[in-house]
């Protein structure tokens, strides 16, 4: 099947799926409608799509690996809507929507993330796998999130904001903040699939090859992209005085950087089957120019 | 044994046990620091202590409990950590110690209580139990912190400042900011022992009964308690013009309102053997003055 039509239908079930589980929530004031908002505020779903991707590439069920799915996402959109407050980046949109707390208020937006991070913990137990699997994909996913994953990437980030920082140290942080994450979405798609140990360890290193190319990608249109496309002002890194990719290395060597680490990723899955989608999924996202 | 020795056992054995699993935590700026300060700032630890007392009655062995006990208390610290923020209740002060985000500032704090709600977690799957369990431990732990718990008790007790609120409503914030999380506590417990169905929904009913009167309790010694002893200025309900128990019914209607509570919980356990502990805590919280 061709690429963009595999991505559509995925994302579409992503999208569903999430809806059915945003459907369930509580009607407590404004915390349902918040988390919906920036649960379904035109995400491109590119963890989840990696999560059962993988599940697929080592012959699972799709339908198993959505819960794992969807619980990473909410930890992803968790993430976004706190990062976006104003004691952090202080961000008043975000894809072209304005972001939680300006819609909501402060409280709302971080009660909003807050129950977003905790719900998704109770999808991926629900999930219909066996409770080994639920319990080492509730285990990956919050290493990931955490104070050894993406928070601790966070807080460094934070702490980095105008200073000049060198090469492994911005390597270092987006691995914490991005590379985590998306390195989880193929554990957990994996593990939903019943994966051998090295069948995992493949699908990890080619998501953070992917990984790491997505972010230096992002620095790149982040100085070329256009503001309406990205839907966040062009060069706000800069403004923010953010060590980015391109700073440290020039605007050539990052879009190298990029075409080696997508070549990687795919020479990873060289020994399975079934591995087009995830290599063409490589390389859209290298080549994406939003 | 006596209640207060065996307590303070708990008590320690809780500490000791948060103290190991903060010490695992990565180094990355100040987080593990602002983590840590507000997991050990001279909290009663009277969730954790539930928990392991309830694994006690159904014959379980506490250390496969405990860390069921300090993912919960994780969970209640981010609470109090997010609940503090200038967005929130705006509190500078807990337990007679600056809260989070006047020594660390907003933006650790925020990340502090994420990492700890996120880390609860990676505990809780860590579990020397069998697969099953945790995942009913995870799945309660979940559904009583998230939105149709904990998160939707504070995002009403918010919407409700200023606003004379029914005895009902009253009841619901409480039950769902502090009661979920208590009844979470005694199941996470009974989930550890392998418990029967009747056994656990014994011990939830026992903790609802004891997590509201415990909250009257709380509304009683705010109006009459010492400053020094409860850590925070008297009457700081008051003055956030937030609807209390005292408020709606009198003094003294809820001195024995937490009585009838109390005996109703402490006849919740009459079926059972080695309940004097249980007994006596129902006891000890309701009498106690700060």
């Amino acid at each position: 099947m061709e690429l963009s039509v595999q991505l559509h239908m995925d994302q579409e079930r992503v999208d569903r799926a999430l809806e059915d589980y945003a459907s369930q929530w509580p009607d407590h004031g404004p915390l349902r409608e918040a988390m919906t908002y920036s649960l379904m505020a035109g995400g491109k779903r590119i963890r989840p799509v990696l999560t059962l991707a993988v599940c697929r590439l080592f012959g699972g069920q799709v339908e198993t690996a959505l819960p794992f799915a969807c619980g990473l996402e909410m930890v992803h959109t968790y993430s976004l809507i706190h990062d976006d407050l104003p004691c952090m980046d202080d961000d008043d949109f975000r894809r072209g929507k304005p972001t939680s707390h300006k819609v909501y208020g402060q409280a709302t937006a971080v009660l909003a993330g807050d129950a977003l991070l905790t719900a998704a913990f109770s999808v991926l137990a629900s999930a219909p796998l066996p409770s080994e699997q639920i319990c080492r994909g509730v285990s990956v996913l919050a290493q990931a999130a955490g104070p050894a994953g993406m928070v601790g990437g966070q807080i460094l980030d934070l702490l980095g904001e105008g200073k000049t920082l060198r090469e492994e140290d911005v390597v270092t942080i987006e691995a914490l903040k991005t590379g985590c994450m998306i390195e989880a979405a193929a554990r957990l798609g994996a593990i939903a699939a019943g994966s051998t140990p090295e069948e995992e360890e493949a699908a990890a290193t080619y998501a953070r090859k992917v990984g790491l190319a997505f972010q230096i990608r992002d620095d790149v249109l982040d100085v070329l992209g256009d503001a309406g496309e990205l839907g966040k002002p062009i060069g706000s890194d800069q403004t923010r005085q953010k060590s980015t990719f391109v700073a440290l290395k020039g605007l050539e060597a990052c879009e190298e950087w990029v075409d080696t680490l997508t070549k990687q990723a795919i020479q990873c899955l060289e020994p399975f089957q079934n591995k087009e989608f995830l290599c063409a999924l490589a390389q859209f996202l290298a080549d994406r120019t939003k």
